[in-house]
């Protein structure tokens, strides 16, 4: 079998959405039954520029991502991403696809799968903190699983709070406002973080009963978006409760988080009141990406999905 | 920058004895300065069929090599590897390369490289314990660096060392021939184990004054090739002395290896007299594969190496 190599121009064609929750949700279906491995923090010589290794194995899946951080890019994305699939009755190679544009849809659509599953259907306040690439990404796949009316956006500095709020505006048609934190988070039925904080970005105080939260920032240690004080009132999810409480914002409580595919799978509760706060963390493994890198490869082959 | 794609058939063309033997002393030398990082052991759903993943940089290389093996693939090879380099000044991804064919070439050039730094001149007598297809790299790359006049197989069984022994003879045109435990490995002067065990395959009494033994089937807990006696009178020797101390031969003994590359580099003693018994032990590490990768590369370009 002659390996199959998706480039970054066809794999970015060839994604949306649609597609990357569908992988979404297979993915975390498949956390049950599936098997990750240690992730890899690596770097190039020089120090700075990193990349990680996230491998994993589920059904007729088995494969590795590799990730890379290279803050000092200009004029091209920072992060990149590599996804290689094994074939799993050989173990000799089965595809490559490259996936920079793709691994935002990736990230964002657990956003969305998380949402979809927890937050309360009447949400229509979206807030996000952040106004970087994902953000954007977390906008548009959250206000396609919830009747979203209105975007707060927070932003350190005011100029990109605004400026966000009016491309989320352009590429959405929602309307959207830059927010300070407390104004933002206390007015939110859906909370959205997706930023390289390193210290809580606002008080547990403000966020109202039946808000649900999705942290999309934390994916090493010492990183951290949430206040703790929040999951003394919260129900806590996560993606990999183990790597959660390890490289994930779960790292800052010994409280233990609920995998959101045992949610998925009716083994395990969601919300149970539209007064539960509901926080859901993710710090990104290894099965979204192989199931991502199968859609894609599905659908270049122009097979019916 | 378009990634390059080298398959299986295009690598094993263009790999041969002194490309690999440049490749692996490049690797060694790097090890002074270059990184490696943690090694990470997965499998598919089927939990017997595994794979390895062995990452690091140095230099402009960084990159990851997907080692895996399909113990029940009939027809064709059981392990397959993969080779990505990304881009040392953006991360994005720079090559893969198959390379199931020339990761035995590149196993075999850290054992020539081994007996090159460490053997006697004179050494004219290698055994061989295994006869698996390793086994057959190892005595072509070993008697390229030694001016080996006869070759001695042990195995488990009979006539497969008779067989092996005859496809030596045929192969290289060398003397070859069978040879219990205790005769093969007193006569040599060079000794290569390449086998899977798991307890030691020979006496320490058995070894001569003056030997060299490269040890290359420990690659991961509990496996073991050498008996544990012989580092009371060897100076020892290996790849990496982390790993080598974690998962190979030196895994079971308290005793503290040599880096090859400080030898390389003259920043340690080698053999020091012809009395000296030498042991080398060769776990595997990422920037052989990262070498080997970019030197098939460069010959794939038709560059003048």
């Amino acid at each position: 079998m002659t390996p199959v190599f998706l480039n970054e121009s066809e794999s970015a064609a060839l994604v949306d959405d649609a597609l990357a929750l569908t992988a979404a949700r297979e993915a975390f279906l498949a956390t049950a039954t599936g098997s990750t491995f240690p992730v890899v923090i690596g770097h190039s010589s020089s120090p700075h520029n990193r990349f990680t290794l996230k491998s994993g194995s589920a059904g007729d899946l088995v494969g590795v991502k590799v990730g890379s951080f290279w803050p000092g890019n200009t004029g091209l994305p920072r992060h990149s991403s590599t996804i290689v699939l094994l074939d799993p009755a050989t173990g000799r190679l089965r595809a490559v696809v490259e996936a920079a544009a793709a691994n935002a849809y990736r990230t964002a659509a657990a956003d969305a799968l998380a949402v979809d599953t927890l937050a309360r259907n009447d949400s229509r306040t979206l807030t996000v903190i952040g106004t970087g690439h994902q953000a954007l990404h977390e906008v548009r796949a959250v206000s396609r699983v919830r009747p979203i009316e209105r975007v707060l956006v927070v932003g350190r500095r005011a100029d990109a709070a605004r400026e966000f709020a009016a491309e989320v505006t352009a590429r959405t048609g929602l309307a959207a406002d830059p927010a300070d934190a407390q104004a933002g988070v206390s007015a939110a039925d859906v909370l959205v973080t997706a930023t390289t904080a390193r210290e809580p970005l606002f008080d547990a105080s403000w966020v109202r009963p039946g808000t649900h939260i999705s942290a999309m920032g934390a994916d090493g240690p010492g990183k951290q978006e949430l206040p703790v004080a929040l999951y003394e009132r919260a129900s806590l999810f996560c993606d990999l409760p183990d790597q959660s409480s390890t490289i994930g914002e779960f790292q800052h409580t010994s409280a233990v988080p609920v995998a959101l595919g045992s949610v998925l799978a009716g083994t395990a509760a969601g919300r149970t009141s539209d007064e539960d706060v509901t926080v859901f963390d993710s710090s990104g493994f290894a099965l979204q990406d192989l199931t991502l890198a199968a859609a894609l490869l599905h659908r270049s082959r122009g097979d019916v999905q």
